[in-house]
């Protein structure tokens, strides 16, 4: 498996969730269990010596590649829901959305001061989701973040929307 | 880390998501590192010897031990996910709940007739969606199926409802 292998089984679905977006789905990637090591494989070679102690993933095709690779660290796996979701307290935070906003969450207990979180989703596209977890993780005094995602669409300059106003270390495994 | 262990890291949150639901809250032992290493490595010492070619998570907390299963086992990762949230074209499958009904789906090639599946989801409340789920992995020619809950409410049955119409390996890891 190469990287080029990767891509041709990332399946392009034309008007997905709405017309005129062309989205890229992971599903015909990770059900193939080669390209599903590779994926998490990957991203563990990336993050191995960064220290991770927690993964924390962004509902919900962030849970899935997010917690193999926790595990695959020997991290603990945090979840980011949509709101109403987590049982316990939680700390909010709200977002713009092209209309309206969204709201995500994560419990009050999920970090501490000794952890080192790698934030996880699926796709970057223009970052407003990422953006808004990687305020809801600085809430609380973790000792650094990085942010990962599987594909970033770089002609929607997600990446220099986050790293421009934090500093902050953001990769992805495919850029298209 | 023992099962009893495992135990003492489950939150109980009440009247979550409703009155007189007492809440088993398994993101207090999924951010512990070791507990979830040993949730992972205890399902795959039951399931390493199968030949599990895919596991089927339930959206969207099945999606995390799921997935590092998948991961572990060296087996690909299927989304059953609710109505609406796969791109692609796929089966769908109705099924009641206390009030109204609810629909879950899965992509059309999401398994083949040379697939073992292990179905995936953190609780086995009523069976409820757990049986929609045996249901749609079904309609595939798949060679077997399997089934795996990290936890068992068995006042509720849900084991006997599943078992009971279909001859079925249904296993959790924690029984209440």
């Amino acid at each position: 498996m190469t990287l080029e292998d990767l891509k041709t089984l990332i399946r392009e679905v034309q008007d997905f969730p709405k017309e005129g977006i062309n989205f890229k789905d992971i599903t015909t990637a990770i059900k193939d269990p080669n390209a599903f090591q590779y994926i998490v494989d990957q991203l563990y070679l990336k993050y191995k010596d960064k220290g991770i102690t927690k993964v924390a993933g962004i509902e919900s095709r962030g849970f899935i590649v997010g917690a193999a690779l926790a595990y695959k660290l020997g991290a603990g796996f945090v979840l980011i829901r949509k709101q109403g979701k987590l049982p316990a307290e939680t700390i909010k935070k709200t977002y713009s959305l092209e209309y309206g906003e969204d709201i995500i969450e994560v419990h009050k207990d999920a970090f501490n001061e000794n952890d080192v979180v790698l934030l996880h989703d699926d796709l970057l596209a223009t970052g407003g989701t990422a953006k808004a977890a990687i305020d809801l993780v600085r809430e609380f005094p973790v000792k650094d973040l990085l942010v990962n995602f599987i594909i970033e669409l770089s002609f929607l300059k997600g990446k220099e929307s986050i790293a421009s106003e934090q500093n902050i270390d953001v990769d992805s495994l495919i850029v298209y």
